[in-house]
């Protein structure tokens, strides 16, 4: 109710938005500065969470119903809320993406996409049941084995290291996390073809 | 010169910032819109990167020179920004701050405070040479051996678990990253007092 009486009040937004770079004081780099108000737009890298989840010997992919990527396979995963830890996050982002109930086990991997201010966090985690159900974001899911993952028409860079990776940590890697594979920075699938910008 | 010149064409800033919480369209949680022109302030949890950095038997620890915790010790961290590995970031805040060179060695712990929207990487570095000079935000950098560690005087409580996981880690303990310590979310040192909100 609350909310609804202060929407009410708000001016109508006659302007468009428009911000320029610029070097706030205090500051040693330019920022996005409201040319209107002034506000301060810091932007800062953002935090990916997300999980290879197994039920018995098979992992739960998604098919992505969003752009970038739809039509193509990933596991779940998205960014990071405000006050949330990255675990809570990683099961989150699998019940809205594929109705999944799990428990995490531990950090699979941590990667790096600099190109697109991106840090990943992925888990290694176990499904409750195997009860799954297509959300928003998702064309379908399905629990594959890892002879059947389609590394043809999987949707980032790092959604195929996060399955290899898990493979060789269930064939008995120790858990120290991996990071991305050497002086890969997520430009380009293993196969050579350049991605689109990943955004979960 | 462009920047110069775009900014003396900047309109003059005649409106206070003025931000209300709505659901933006394809959301489903309230973010801060502008009222005057509906830019959406998407507002993400932020990554520290941080390091551990040792010279020989002696850890390079920073006197803070700004709030909050001025006047108490840390280790070199801060924020990465757009487009940094978190590797990057952790060489750059120990060249800010202390004026230090120096190699990442691995990744030490990851900690994580829900409280203030904070992911922590911290890693365990090598100083390439003793040489450190304090930078705009500390008061003085030292390098210490483990014994004298101000124990009492430090200015968060990751900068307590970092180093006493770093000492564990000198003293073997496999190269699994640390995580918070049990049940801690980083509102308290571990003597019980409170800390104030943690910014770096």
């Amino acid at each position: 109710m609350a909310g609804g009486a202060r929407r009410s009040i708000l001016p109508p937004m006659s302007l468009d938005p428009a911000f320029s770079l610029r070097v706030p004081d205090g500051d040693n780099l330019p920022r996005r500065v409201c040319d209107h108000c002034g506000f301060v737009a810091y932007e800062n890298p953002k935090i990916v969470v997300g999980s290879v989840a197994r039920f018995e010997d098979r992992i739960l992919l998604c098919r992505r119903a969003i752009e970038p990527g739809r039509g193509l396979w990933t596991i779940p995963a998205g960014y990071l809320e405000l006050n949330e830890t990255p675990e809570a996050g990683a099961l989150r982002e699998a019940f809205e993406e594929a109705g999944a109930t799990m428990r995490i086990e531990r950090l699979l991997s941590i990667y790096s996409v600099p190109r697109i201010s991106q840090v990943q966090l992925i888990f290694r985690a176990r499904l409750v049941e195997p009860k799954i159900e297509a959300g928003p974001e998702s064309l379908d899911v399905q629990l594959v084995t890892p002879d059947d993952i389609p590394w043809g028409d999987l949707a980032f860079p790092s959604v195929h290291w996060a399955l290899r990776h898990d493979i060789e940590a269930e064939a008995g890697a120790p858990p120290i996390p991996f990071g991305n594979p050497g002086g890969e920075g997520g430009e380009r699938m293993p196969d050579g073809r350049l991605v689109a910008d990943e955004a979960l």
